[in-house]
Parts: C-alpha cells; sequence; structure tokens
C-alpha cells in the first residue's frame, strides 16, 4: 500500500500521530504543512522522510509563480532549507530535497520544464523506495529462518516508507515465503511507534506480534524468546548507524545474548563522509516524556533528557541489509565516502 | 516521614498510584482492602510490602472476634495467605505475613495477648524498616563520590519503605553529606514509578534528578553521563537478584560501559534457599502495557508480555548494599541459606 501519494499539487499520506485508534488521512497543500508534518512526526521513518522531502520541494515547484528559471531556483531553495530544518538527524531529509533541487539545477529549461522535472524526480524516489524496499526483504529474508522470534524497536515498516518497510520489510518477505515466524515488537518511548505502528501494522498483515515495554527486551532476551533483532536506520555513517532512541541498548543486549542484530536501510541512509561523533543528535521537547498522549506522568517541572537517537556502532552490528545485499563485518572498516561509489 | 502508620487498628498509607498529580491518603480498614491496595499497586515497594503484609495480619488480630487461641491463630493465617496471594515476587510479602504469624505462634497467651504482641510485631517491622534505611544509606553513601551522577531505575526511595528509601536512602545520605550529586531517574514503564514516584521524591527534596525513557539509560551511558547506578530488590536469590522489570538490561548496560551496578535492600530480602531459576515470575495484565493511564497506545486486541520483575545475574552485580554493610563479589559465593546466620 503506498504511504506517500502526489495528486496533482497535494500530497496524500496518513497522520500517523493518529494511529492506531484513528486512520486520518492528511491532505498537505503547502510547503509549511509539510514542515509541520515532518516536525511533529504526523510523516515519520527515515525513507518516508525521503519522499516527503522530494515532495515537499515539488509542492513549492507547483505553486511556484517565477518568471525566470533562476526565481524558480530560488523558491524551491527557500522550501529545501525549511523542510531540513524540521529534523536535524535524520538524513533522508537532506537527501530527498537536495536530489530534487539538484535534478531541477541540471535541467537547464524553462520554468514549465523544471517543474515537471521537480515533481517527477520526487516521484522517482517514491517509486525507487518501493522497490528498494521489496529488494531489502529479499535479501534480508535469507537470514530468517522458519520458526525464529525477530525482536523489532520502533517501527521501520510500511508507515515508515513508501511501501513494504525495511526492517518490517524484513519480516514481511520471510512471512510471504511461508517462514512461521514471529515479531516482539518493543513499545518504543517516548512517541511509542512500537505500540501505535508496528503492532498495528503486522497485527492488520496478520503476522503474529506481542508487544513488549523498553525495558523487557533484555528479559526476552535473557529467556531465549528472541532469534535476532531487525531494525531500520536514520543514517548510517563510518563507524555507527543513527536508529530510534533505544537501539543502541538493544545492540548491546543482543550482543550480550548472542543473538545477531541487523540493520535494513536503503542506500540513501549511509552518510560515509561522516563519522558518530559529527553527527548532531535531535534534542525533542520535554513534555514527550513526561506525558503520554494528553495524560501527564511526572511531575510538574521535572527536568527531562530527551534525545531522539543514539548512535550504535558497527561493532554491535552482525550486517546493514540493504536494496543491493547484506553489508556484513568484513565491509564495516571499507566505510568510507568511496565504498558505495 | 513515614509511609504506613498504623492508627486504632486502621493503617494510613499514600495511594501511590495517584501520585505525583494528586497525593491521596488511604485508610484501609479491612484484610481486604490491604489485599486490594497490594494488587494494585497503591501500596508498593518491597521493604513498605514486608511492612504493610505485618499490618495487613495485625488487621486481622484487631478485628478477631475468636474465643480461643486456635480459632485466632487460624483466623490470622487465613488472611495471611490472603495477603501473600497477591504479588507472587515479593518475597518482603511472605517474609511480613510469617514473621507475624510466627509471633503469635510463639506467645501461647490469652487471645487478647496474641492480638497485641501481633500488632507490635507489625510495629515492630515498620520500626526496623525505617532504621535499616539509614544504616543501608549509611553503608552506601560511602560508594557515591562529590559530583557523582547517579542512574536509578524504578523506586526505590522512600515510597517503596516505611521511611528513607533504599535506593534512594542511599542518594539522600550522599546528599545530606552534601556531596554534590545528580541523579537520573528511568521513568520505568510499565507502570512509571520512576517518573511519578522517584522523579515527585527527589524534586520534593530539592535533589537534582533528570527524567528519560528506560532506552535511553544506554545512550547516557555511552556519553559518559553516568558514575554509578543503585537500585533496590524484591528478592535476592543465590545467583541473582529480583527487581523490576527492566533492572537486568540496565546492569548490562552498566557492566559493558564499566560503571558499577550496585542493589541496596535491607537484608530481609535475601531469599538464600533458592535459585533464580526456582522463582515465579509475577505476569500482570496486558493493559499496563497496552495503556498509559486511560490513555490507550496500541491497537485493541494485541498479544502482550508483561512480566513485572527480572532476574540480574550476580556478575552483573558490584555490591549489594544492607544495612550490616556492603556484600561485594567476593562474598556472592557463599550466598547460601546459611551465610546470613
Amino acid at each position: 500500500m503506498r504511504m506517500i501519494k502526489w495528486q496533482n499539487g497535494t500530497v496524500i499520506t496518513p497522520d500517523q500521530t493518529k494511529l492506531p485508534l484513528q486512520e486520518v488521512t492528511l491532505e498537505i497543500k503547502t510547503v509549511d504543512q509539510m514542515a509541520e508534518a515532518i516536525k511533529t512526526l504526523r510523516v515519520r521513518g527515515a525513507p518516508l522522510l525521503g519522499a516527503a522531502a522530494g515532495f515537499g520541494v515539488a509542492i513549492a515547484a507547483y505553486q511556484s509563480k517565477a518568471k525566470t528559471a533562476a526565481q524558480f531556483l530560488a523558491e524551491i531553495e527557500v522550501a529545501g532549507t525549511l523542510i531540513k530544518r524540521q529534523r536535524p538527524t535524520a538524513v533522508n531529509l537532506f537527501w530527498g530535497v537536495d536530489r530534487v533541487l539538484n535534478k531541477a539545477k541540471a535541467v537547464k529549461g524553462t520554468v514549465e520544464q523544471l517543474k515537471t522535472a521537480v515533481i517527477q524526480e520526487a516521484q522517482a524516489i517514491a517509486d525507487e523506495d518501493a522497490a528498494q524496499n521489496r529488494a531489502i526483504g529479499k535479501h534480508g529474508a535469507e537470514l530468517i529462518k522458519d520458526g525464529d522470534t525477530v525482536l523489532t524497536h520502533c517501527n521501520a515498516g510500511e508507515l515508515a516508507t513508501v511501501e513494504y518497510g525495511t526492517a518490517l520489510g524484513v519480516i514481511r518477505a520471510a512471512w510471504e515465503q511461508g517462514k512461521k515466524i514471529k515479531v516482539i515488537a518493543d513499545e518504543t518511548r517516548p512517541l511509542l511507534q512500537g505500540a501505535r505502528l508496528t503492532a498495528y501494522e503486522l497485527k492488520r498483515d496478520g503476522i503474529p506480534v506481542t508487544l513488549i515495554t523498553d525495558n523487557m527486551a533484555a528479559h526476552v532476551m535473557s529467556k531465549g524468546m528472541v532469534n535476532l533483532v531487525v531494525v531500520g536506520a536514520d543514517r548510517i555513517v563510518q563507524d555507527a548507524v543513527f536508529n530510534k532512541i533505544g537501539t543502541y541498548g538493544v545492540a548491546v543486549l543482543a550482543h550480550e545474548h548472542n543473538i545477531p542484530f541487523y540493520v535494513a536501510a536503503p542506500k540513501s541512509t549511509f552518510d560515509l563522509t561522516r563519522k558518530a561523533s559529527e553527527v548532531e543528535i535531535e534534542q525533542r521537547k520535554p513534555e514527550e516524556v513526561t506525558h503520554v498522549g494528553c495524560q501527564q506522568t511526572a511531575p510538574d517541572g521535572v527536568a527531562v533528557y530527551n534525545p531522539a537517537f543514539d548512535a550504535t556502532p558497527l561493532k554491535y552490528v552482525a550486517g546493514i541489509i540493504t536494496e543491493s545485499g547484506v553489508y556484513t563485518k568484513k565491509h564495516f572498516s571499507k566505510f568510507n565516502p568511496k565504498f558505495l561509489l
């Protein structure tokens, strides 16, 4: 099922903050609405953000009344900058914006030709993501045996992508191959993407899923209830994988229990020009920790630390499942800017 | 501040499910009310449960209309059995019930004399716990250096005890010695004792506390933000410490980051006749995971695994801080039923 669609200048996507209790469809008609949807996680998930970023610039292109190509390019650059500013850690956001901007710059045509190029490029990002996730699923499913239980953190599912999912694409592909697998989903505080989205999406598709709180992962591993871990990624640098807060803890725990820990992500997630120490980690507002929805759970005014992501050093990662195959430990020492050219 | 008091047959204690948003005082007048309060965690925390168990039997004793000692003993045994049944993992519940029952059996007097003995013994449990926690605090504070940041999980605070706290007693004692310490509190899903109780209690007392979600513990450790971990315990067996779910994960993460992991608990928490494999872990209802308060966070009918406790093998424990001093790794191999006699 397509999670994001372009319809005559409007971007159609589910409001993920409302799931699983309400299925609300967003109709995003302005760049500001797209920025707000990204900031507030109505649209979230690294690969989906890449497509949303492209479509966000496409909205600016669609609405442009520019008379010259230079003016048009300036307008869509402003839109791109606004979109990039919403989530500092998600590399796909930068990647999606830059891809459509670079396309526009390369075209050298009339404003109308540039508009068409931008919208087509945004659509291409979406189409490629859908195809890549099927490929990720196919490669990753080979790592899952019949009867395995797979633990996952956050939501790297269909809802995080244009279609099919990355980590959940791997699980979905194994399931479609007839393997009788089970999934354990971490609820993933503070925003509960595991409880709200992963549990929803797997249950909807009939894949057996059991929900736990994040702090139960160690216990279920110690009881032998987990055969492997698969998660998504928001950015992969030379020495680490950035993903939803809590991923690093799961990786350490998997390592301690000799459970292989895999990352499933398209190659657009790689940012091999950087090391982990150079990546800014987004800090989000305290209310996400002191509240769950409208329910306050902590005393007024308590200090909060709320990083949205953490970095998992590659030593804890058994493999990175991409659309081109699985990178394993033997590849990690080569993770530099030339590696993926 | 006394967390539990006996007043003419009524047990006075805060309703901990209402904190931190409301300060509601429970007046428990029947054994059934005490059982309900224990089951629903209105009264919780291992040492406080020991006192509550004693007072629960004392209520049965106080209300007894028995004509003979044998009839009286039978009545209070029924009360004790009901109380023990509420939480299968918490050894203090069994210990508190058995201590007052054994006292009653030993007395050999009139029903009135037995009643007095039961009520006095329950009061003695409470008084001893308060004194023990000061001693635990004194021994534990020596492990904390000026400027340290201490991470804790769940609430082993004043609210978990009759007075002063165990893990938070250690923190409180270091603070009272003038050490400029900080605390990082795990929120402790599913029931959020860290967010609701630890953050409340430390903030009330002016001790600097920062709240995180459970899955942020690994990240803050990797950033060098934690100098040591101190938690409480619900039961300590020959080879492991049982405590609130999530404790084991924190211990593994502390081990991986070379951060000492301490347990603070009175010796009544020891159950050295058993190994970890022989202890039943309480499974609680799915709604605790699928909801936060009245807010639903997961799809209807999703499968849930909800163990209330986990077991931390002693290899991850740097020391157990008791009222008699700190047991360290060199003592652990001797942890058998004769060890504490």
